[in-house]
């Protein structure tokens, strides 16, 4: 997605913040290039796989200019995913990156930020230039070489975002409402809103 | 750990099960060899290696006479970790063998089962022998190779239990209170009770 | 496969041992359980799965009366995997059990163990109990439960072999006469003879 | 390594080339960036690490004007690393890009392309940027993420090859003249010439 054609991301709806004495914003990010990766703590496919990378994206890339950003966004079991439940998820599993709690939606399961990004599902990637604009927004599994090249690509631009990183719009096929494969899916009825 | 030694399981405490159309217990499973394992949802090491392990264990063996259970340990964030939330994460881990939530103790974290087992914290493998008799009693990793041997030997015996399976009482060394290289110790205090 | 019906194993060919100061042979071995470990050096799959299992399966039960053979069973390249190769592969990976060089066929590329034995290509698992009798005859790969049980059941049997260690004849389909999906198939003419 | 500073590519010294209809050159690619993988085939860590990593930048990168090379840096054991041993290596494992066998040296047993990279042993990847300068020289292990980023900064440059792709130079280290840990290091005198 080159950056002529890439949207600007939406601003985060935020209903608290984990890991950080301050609340962020996208807005306030700008000038660094920012790694969003949507989860659910029960979700097999963030876990085993997203979260982990994640982690692999803080360590390599946090002193180059990579901000990144866990955004919690439940779509099921809200009730057993809460800001409590999180934050023990959080105390075990040792994610040592700013979490952002996705803010629930006024009409339906789907919270407002991955609404608002639309997401099709968890664990999601978005990866969001120094100008604010989304360059790669990826469903499912993605492997570190490509996303160390993409998050490369991004840092090796400077703030007026010239060269386009590639095309990296490949999602994972995923139909169901569920979790399969590892990767949890929104029901259809939530992709047609 | 020979037969002659071999201390008797005591039975479970249950507060709820999962899995079963019916409530389960050692003593109706005499006869046949029982693997426990036992887990916390939020605990890193048994949600990537523990239960995938029992999951094995369950396929390869459960047409051998081998009941794998699972038992939900909770000792610590009991409040994140109740019934409810555990409902989610049978559902989202599609675990297929009976579960029961240990019952939780009247005067400390430690939940019944776990104390009268004296398991050092999650995850465990306790393996009991047709005669209901503790066999294995491993907290940590234990490798497949290991695990699949000493159900073995157990299924090889008759319900007389007359050989030993060898002596598995290694243990990981784990000292805090909190969890670490994937295993969630017990705090030194509720070890001394 | 049952003690009833199940073939005693030919006498390995051996044109070279390695890794014992003495030859071995399968009747000198009878009274000890044996798992043989047919390989290539230059079969993919024997090197990332089927050697590291041979390891492990000689780590845990080398103490409990398994004897570990490789055995080097050459069908191709032949030029190139001759024994002072092997020496230096042995070297390389640090294999600690005895591996024994089958011996070239008189009329053809097969060697005369691989073919007394029935071997459909490599890797290839064969376990023989105490009493010298082929249990397990397995092409491909067999994960480490499994094989750890299938062990474990042969060295929990007297020398009279008693009871049955289960049925595990599943092989693994492999049509072509080379190395795909990690194993290395026999031609299909090496099979009719 | 940033352009001011880093060496020119010393042209490659080949006995033979593997999996290409022609010769190539590090001067003739010049314009492309090129990843260069030094291995023996009879290193573990070229087998289970090394190679496995360059074919996975060749099938991320092939398409986006990387062209990867393999370099056959034999060091020890040359009898039977020779161009026919590597003709069924390279067959079996199916390895995809051009292979280079390095040119054996004239007084000691390092090859002469092996020499002039001042390479400390296999596995050994070295980057070379569009304007033919080394900008990455890693002896060991390195995660995909870290070499998706610097093949990405590399291939983000035009041929005047401006901005730099960070400082990679941190090597594993290692001291003596045989494989460990997956990697094979070269005798402390072959480093002294």
């Amino acid at each position: 997605m080159d950056t002529a054609t890439a949207p600007l991301a939406p601003e985060l709806e935020v209903q608290r913040w984990f890991n950080t004495s301050r609340p962020l914003s996208l807005s306030a990010l700008r000038g660094r290039v920012v790694a969003l990766h949507a989860f659910q703590m029960l979700c097999p496919g963030c876990v085993s796989h997203g979260l982990p990378q994640a982690q692999r994206m803080h360590e390599v890339f946090a002193g180059q200019g990579l901000q990144v950003l866990g955004l919690h966004s439940v779509v099921e079991h809200h009730q057993v995913m809460g800001p409590e439940a999180l934050t023990a998820f959080i105390h075990e599993y040792r994610l040592p990156f700013p979490i952002a709690v996705d803010r629930p939606g006024s009409d339906g399961p789907l919270p407002m930020s991955m609404r608002a990004l639309q997401l099709r599902g968890t664990p999601s990637l978005v990866l969001i230039d120094r100008g604010g604009r989304i360059r790669l927004h990826h469903f499912g599994r993605l492997d570190d070489m490509r996303v160390g090249a993409a998050v490369a690509r991004l840092l090796a631009e400077d703030g007026a975002a010239a060269s386009a990183p590639g095309s990296e719009t490949e999602q994972q096929s995923a139909s169901g409402g569920h979790c399969s494969d590892g990767a949890c899916a929104l029901p259809e009825r939530a992709l047609r809103r």
